[in-house]
């Protein structure tokens, strides 16, 4: 299937896509940390920056690895990296509930897959996972929400995957903009 | 007060700030789809989209402009169009929640940010409105959350806005990424 594009739209938003095909080259600290520092300089309420990202290689990554579900584990656990991402449910100011914790941690998300693609990596969102044993594993305190598990890893070839991977890795259609204007 | 970067990062993210100062000068309708466009390729959970965008220009956008704390309407009303970001609660498919509603939509608001930000407009997102009086005001079904409310127009000259304004119209620091680690 492949996606149409009506408007002229930045490059990085046109390419990505949840690329399951990922290799197991390494990507370095460093670049991990650079798609972090891309993520916080999202907008978010108050200046609050709710948005948390536990980061894990090696024995962390095997541990975060666990918590998948088996039909993500079959491609994500072969990324060098799997990041968590955490929302702040408070304000730090005040301790009040902060109701764009979720919204301003997705925008977060959003900065940081588009910088992962700038630099030709692939950064997969997942919500195939447990959320409740990832807080548990990590001893994720009560006052981050659990949002959304992140592979990151250079794409490689289709035969990485399976049959049946192979078949549903391309890009997904979107609904036409006329369905999501009010 | 400057930001610093630490890393090498996509000039989009780099140059995007909360900036006040917009003009009134018109952006189209097509350069307003395109932009919904671009928010559109967001990923999402079970690629549900729970995105939707009511997009305000003309006596619409004076509607939307009212339903702003008084501290945005000062500024933000002359843009040329507002947009409020709605997001669908439950799947289509099967009517459960949906948990990743609200990172969802805030993800796609981050697409939709810096593609505004590759266009050299500004597409300001606002916590500060009355989202029961937006809903009231548009009625929007209950299936759908008011999330955020953007401002959308062409960056202006620092006199468009009051002095206080002035003085706080800068890219706003960010926590070290060393704090956003877990």
């Amino acid at each position: 299937m492949q996606r149409t594009f009506r408007h002229d739209i930045m490059e990085e938003i046109k390419t990505r896509f949840a690329n399951r095909a990922l290799k197991d080259d390494d990507v370095s600290q460093e670049t991990l940390e650079a798609l972090v520092e891309a993520a916080s300089f999202a907008p978010s309420c108050f200046n609050e920056q709710p948005w948390r990202f536990l980061v894990a290689k090696g024995e962390r990554k095997e541990k975060l690895c666990a918590v998948l579900t088996p039909q993500n584990q079959e491609w994500a656990c072969r990324a060098p990296a799997l990041m968590l991402l955490c929302a702040k449910k408070t304000f730090t100011q005040g301790g009040k509930p902060n109701f764009w914790h979720l919204s301003d941690a997705g925008c977060a998300l959003g900065f940081l897959m588009l910088e992962a693609e700038r630099r030709g990596l692939t950064a997969h969102p997942m919500a195939g996972f447990d959320r409740k044993k990832a807080r548990e594993t990590f001893d994720i305190p009560e006052d981050l929400e659990v949002v959304a598990a992140v592979a990151v890893g250079y794409p490689g070839d289709l035969e990485l995957l399976s049959e049946r991977n192979q078949e549903r890795n391309h890009p997904a259609a979107r609904r036409p903009v006329g369905e999501l204007m009010l």
